[in-house]
């Protein structure tokens, strides 16, 4: 369960309004790597968190934080669309530079949607999806997800910090520049302590490896014609799982027959010269259960 | 430029026909972390790099292969769909439990629309799309997202391993998996790489430290109410990036005023009683170019 | 700013798994109607709300609340999926209807993507997204939205209540329920509280009355067959708005010209015989602005 | 089945061209409240109705209306997009500012992709999607949603009218104003004749009242920290539905267990240290059908 | 202006309802290809034919009779769920191997959201989106669009006719067949009376033969492995346009430099080591118009 | 497999940048008919072709052709947008009409998103997505659909020709023109071949025509009032497939009864009065297989 409180995690005071920018700003809140994104996605880790303690408490104070993010991006949206001209025709846009560069860089729907707000959306109105979480249930797969979420945020903020002037968003965006720094230092200390306590390696998920074919686990396969694709580290050496050593493929060569699509059930009209003769059925129904037990007893000569 | 041989990269030959395994294969082709995305991400990364060598080779060679990773998802669904019972009518479906169990798990999409094919989407029939794909041009930001796609990657296939008995699915599935674990290491390795050229530190972008505000960047905001969240190397001691010292916040309070959109313009129709006044324009157009001169010229007592 | 109890809302134990139900109840978590777009439809309201006081505080009241129905329907999902077949193969499903018919109704994203937890999706596996919020600024028209989203919500509630026999389900279901019962009441007490305030009438915008065409305010225009249109209280008497006085229009004629598209730009190649002319260049630019002085002090004859 | 004259349903006779309108009104076609949703919403409501009649009679009436709608603004875009400066190279563009303005604020696709004439999305490009539209079967909740559709409309339209000077795109939005503004009389009409007819009751849907918590379907969950929150008459009196009384719950407390998700099948690969042992299966399948018969018959010990 | 009948185009009688075969039915209705594709292609198409006469009447009859084409699926899909069980619980549906089967194919909105009824989706649940139509104002490339639509929508519908065995449904279906086989000879009718008119040739558009390349308007590139490309009229002989010679070209070389991004806006943080110098400016600027005459007046030393 | 020369298929070569123009050229890369839908289609139509020769090697010969026109456009956009004033602020550019032109006309995701690189989204930033691709195993089918996508993809091509002044770009557009040129003739080429070869006819698909109802398989049915859609080649004479005679309906009436749904089961709460009785059982069950000599076994008298 949740508590609010109105005053917001930090200042949001732009100097003066600036509706350009508020079309820009939309990307940190209802883009891929967004606030809305990373609030939603560490939720749901938490929530589908296996284990009790520091895992858990770690990601639901940081998720707890990041709605609080939201609320910042939506608040400055607002405040920088203040006085916005809107509502300013074509003809009087055109008829002076300045508005028209305004109206032509604005996001229409935070007016016409939002009446002067923000919208779910991204900085070129494509709605907020669920889709740009992640939550599997690994923490190891998880963690990386939340550095990535993090840098490219930070990489967006970046950005967005050297398209404006304002000392009022620059401010903000001082904080958020400082927070992204923080959780990617968090979530990397989040997969050493991962290590440390035994729970994780270096590969995720850290099973299977005996089932996995070695040979193919360690070498770059050379298919473009780049000519140092072998002067990396990835290319020689031990592998930072440190199970395995890094080779160079140099002229790979295809393993598998050659791709082709089995013969078509005739009632699919499939295009077909009958060539491959009639498809197999599927082969499911070998019962193991008490039904194949039935089947046996019912229709003993089948 | 792209050349292609019909011969698949690995053995793609399942032992019989699995329509129901057919449509949760569809995540490995068309979900957020599957095949596709994987190759667009990369080759997004690779025509986006700043640099010739290295970097960019190695990111030409993977995204190469992994085109080829997409063919032999398709080729598998394809073979797993021989002699699907999807032309069989409800009734007889019914009357035989277990055509009834391979037809309530099939996609029906993959009957309908590619008469026994694969379509463009995952296991939920959900079209994969470009927002999938990360492709920043930072290259320290995109190698986290790389680990994270082949992280999640090879949980999705360790999972999908476990859900099949057929030998020649298992097969193919122990080259993928070799490949996530291979991928894992080669981008843990380009980001070494990439930190022993000088060209990133740990934190993406490696810039703007000192305009954040450094306090902000050293604390986690407790939030929720979990009791261990200090218990973690993210709470104290030095940071991943060596620059910062990890601190726990234990009652943050917020450091901003009340969160509160400004007066609205009245064209837009927001309700309002008037408490607040009338909107402040938008402040652009102090021009500092030659039309500001203009201005000036035409309009002195403006 | 945002505080979290790991404590639920309202008790979320079911007595035993149903994973098949499990898919279901996405619905309340990521479909249009679902937990989701109230929590973010209510909170986007309440950071555009342009007037401090009761309605901005009733609005955060209740949107802090959905947080906390995300959460149980979040963890309803992950608690009914404990134990489920999800790692059967076909074969095996095969041989047990039981276990086949579990799995033919699961969501089988649950399984691969979030190892056993929910999606941020609906009941079909469609993610959520920003475009089914509405924040509009206008109190009215939102308020309206807001008793929608809790009818539609609780008519989808009180489906799946039937849809389950499990007490511990029923239990949750009975407090969504009744809270959706409660929010339209609410939303309702808040459409009356506008009017009594004077902020709002009962259409929304309520304003360019004097401008809309009052004659085509008034009547329905019959245009299907069906001859009992006319029979209710739409077709006669006073309107509740209390302006207007509903009629019935029998025959309603067209009272525009022929539908056409106007001569197009030969360079956009649309299929054209001239008939029409060439087209009419875009009116714009009658400038009233001191560009305007400027392209006249330049270009006198122009 | 449909019939159509070409003949438009009101005039679409802009003045002038302008082809950054045509762009903003791309959101009255295919906008989440454009014409087209309250098309399809009212045709799937009418097919989707249970009951012969004037309800049904009334539905298939609007929503024939709307279709029409749709081709009004259709084609209005068309004509706002004679002698568009879409082909306009960027240089010719830059050295024009009125062109520039122009170009800047068109929608490249209405160029691009459909020739000068309009796309189905709305004013960012954002295609219509199905899921915009609401058709329960329950009248009250779709009649509900009606009322907000035509809201959202009359509200987004009345903005628009705000934003052009054209004297013929005016007369038409007036003409569409006015039909907002009868149906939202009409659909609150619909609503009050459906209580008369004993059909509903205020609450859709208007059963399970007897099921679902009393106590919690009366009190406003005090949350965030606004102060007013308690002062509308959602808080305290006879609620709209004439069955509850509002109350309001000053310090709400959690009423559930601690958020948790079970312990996670270990084929899933959800990060698990143990501490919660195995999962408990499934528990369905105690059959109460004659294949629990069989299965008894078979299997008798277990 | 439309009007309507509640009279359906043909019979929409199913023998006996099955819900499973109503999720299948889905795809005719809200799939890529059903009919409320066609419907909006036709509508938009002929609002955006620049000529009055017979293609744009031929263009608005069919469009007319395919809205009634999705009022006969959407009512035959209502008519497959009479009775569905779709409020047995999986316990109760789980007892019964025929009550499983339906349930596991059945689609869960259709109850859930819709209440028995359909929702514009595809066969999986995804919505219809507006980005489905083709409409580009070149009447032979959207007439070629058109055919695609009816063939894939006939290819469809024939699939679906062999999945059932009502004779109810198999006779709908019958009249959409044969509606389908017309439609197709209709659009390839339409291309060749182009043609007769001399509006179009085969090549859309039919414009700037002059500006293309033609050296590369004749050759296959052989870029794959497979040895009987060369086989078909496509390889040699007369081009289908009358105008070019099929040519083979078996061992194709890339013609343009390497492929490379420019150097790096520093402010944007791509990761970059100055190898390539900076950045050239954007080139724009050279104004043609009275802006730069104001500029040189000016600034005339710029 | 696949495999990659960095070296591009033709020149990429701008004479200088031009971001305004990167944004349009997106539509290319990334929209409904851009680069990355005929690459995807012909891969997928390549992998589900049922015969192996000269069908299936043409489809992967120009298959793999068009990735490396993915690339072609995604390096242009890349150099387009070299020097772009990305990170100029609202303010500097509205001081300099000719920044603010090209600043209003940028996709501001090329820049915060990629930092200067193409999105994987068409030119309003709609991401593009799998259900643009048509692979249905019916070549006739899916032919007709190639050629639209090139019909279509050559459009589009021709008017973005007609935007730009720049000879580079220009350049390439001649390239990409003639290509599209080669394959609409390509396809139709191949069409006449699948006849020549008689592997289908001119109706796809080639089959049910016994049981499709003849005569609604040649009328055209006159359902708007334009008059003289009876005067093409569609409404008399021989039809394309030879097969049918093309006539003219000019009253049709409707064939079917009235639309209507029928009787809702109550416990999904769809409003209804009883009028119609209760809903009829889905009549599905009628086994005839084993398990029905199970239950005719067990409960004989049922």
């Amino acid at each position: 369960m949740f508590r609010h409180t109105d005053y917001l995690q930090f200042d949001v005071a732009p100097e003066k309004p600036d509706p350009v920018y508020a079309r820009k700003l939309q990307e940190l809140l209802g883009g891929a790597y967004g606030e809305m994104t990373v609030t939603m996605q560490y939720l749901f880790q938490g929530w589908n968190c296996r284990m009790d303690g520091k895992y858990k408490d770690l990601i639901m104070d940081i998720a707890t934080e990041e709605i609080g993010h939201v609320e910042m991006i939506a608040t400055m949206v607002a405040r920088l669309l203040e006085g916005a001209p809107a509502t300013e025709s074509t003809q009087a846009a055109a008829a002076d530079p300045v508005v028209a560069a305004v109206l032509g860089g604005m996001d229409p729907q935070q007016a016409i949607i939002s009446g002067g707000g923000p919208v779910l959306a991204d900085s070129n109105g494509v709605p907020w999806n669920g889709r740009y979480i992640v939550a599997s249930g690994n923490l190891l797969a998880d963690f990386y997800a939340n550095v990535t979420a993090e840098a490219q945020g930070r990489v967006q903020t970046a950005r967005l910090y050297n398209m404006t002037d304002d000392p009022g968003v620059k401010a903000m965006l001082k904080f958020n520049l400082a927070r992204d720094t923080y959780h990617q230092n968090t979530w990397l200390s989040a997969i050493e302590e991962l290590k440390a306590d035994g729970l994780e390696g270096t590969i995720a998920p850290n099973a299977l490896f005996d089932e996995e074919y070695t040979e193919h686990a360690e070498t770059l396969w050379h298919l473009s014609d780049g000519t140092q694709a072998d002067q990396g580290r990835w290319a020689s050496g031990t592998a930072p799982d440190g199970a395995h050593t890094n080779r160079f493929l140099a002229n790979p060569q295809p393993l598998g027959d050659k791709a082709s699509a089995p013969p078509p059930d005739p009632k699919l009209y499939a295009t077909y010269d009958g060539s491959r003769g009639d498809p197999t059925p599927a082969s499911i129904g070998t019962e193991k259960g008490f039904l194949g037990k039935v089947k046996d007893a019912l229709e003993p000569d089948k």
